[in-house]
């Protein structure tokens, strides 16, 4: 398995080029947008190193860097809820990624317990705080 | 206008609680996710500071804030593509946003002309390297 991309290149490359450059950030990451296959609604929003994307690549299931552990993080290795990989995109300047994911188990993904970890919309009323209200 | 937004609580704050308490990176920004409003597709993934976060909760206009430029970017000043925000949901643990826009002028999103800045799937074959296709 390599855990090696090759560096970006010039502008022109990043956005109409056919060779995959990820860009990593300082810490070595890249976002990771993870929509559900079928319906495409966001399941999460994640990060990966070289070493997780490379694996994701690899094995055609989700591996995640998990910055608060600061280890890989195999989702769903004890939830049951692992992601099979159906469709990676990038994005025009190659530093983020879509991933679109068939979930295994109950289907869904966050630790919370619910479907996706999206489950609360922002609502504000001119010039007063933003509250949140629950939106299962 | 206010541009602050109360310190991030405890986890059950964080993941049960309804007030809006949007953790910024030590940038001081948080990822949003920009999808289409009538589709759901992942149009862009860009970057706000609490100032252009209260902005957009102001103006309910997609105020960015570009890392490039290190300033306040109102998506769409230039191209008239400007967002018209009808939904901006957080996440769990509130460090990411998903915004459901809709899109003036042409319907388009990216700088390269593309509806999407995703139009590009990578693929990767049995340890080669990965590379992209075009997939608009």
């Amino acid at each position: 398995m390599t855990t090696s991309f090759p560096a970006p290149g010039d502008k022109t490359s990043l956005e109409e080029g056919l060779v995959f450059t990820p860009k990593f950030d300082r810490d070595g990451l890249i976002t990771v947008v993870t929509l559900g296959a079928e319906h495409g609604e966001v399941l999460m929003v994640a990060h990966m190193n070289a070493q997780s994307l490379a694996r994701t690549l690899e094995t055609g299931e989700a591996w995640y860097w998990s910055r608060s552990r600061q280890a890989l993080w195999r989702k769903g290795e004890t939830s049951g809820q692992l992601q099979r990989v159906v469709e990676l995109r990038t994005d025009c300047d190659q530093d983020a990624l879509v991933m679109r994911v068939e979930v295994g188990g109950d289907g869904g993904c966050c630790h919370t317990g619910r479907h996706s970890c999206f489950y609360r919309v922002v609502q504000s009323e001119d010039g007063g705080p933003a509250r949140l209200v629950m939106a299962e």
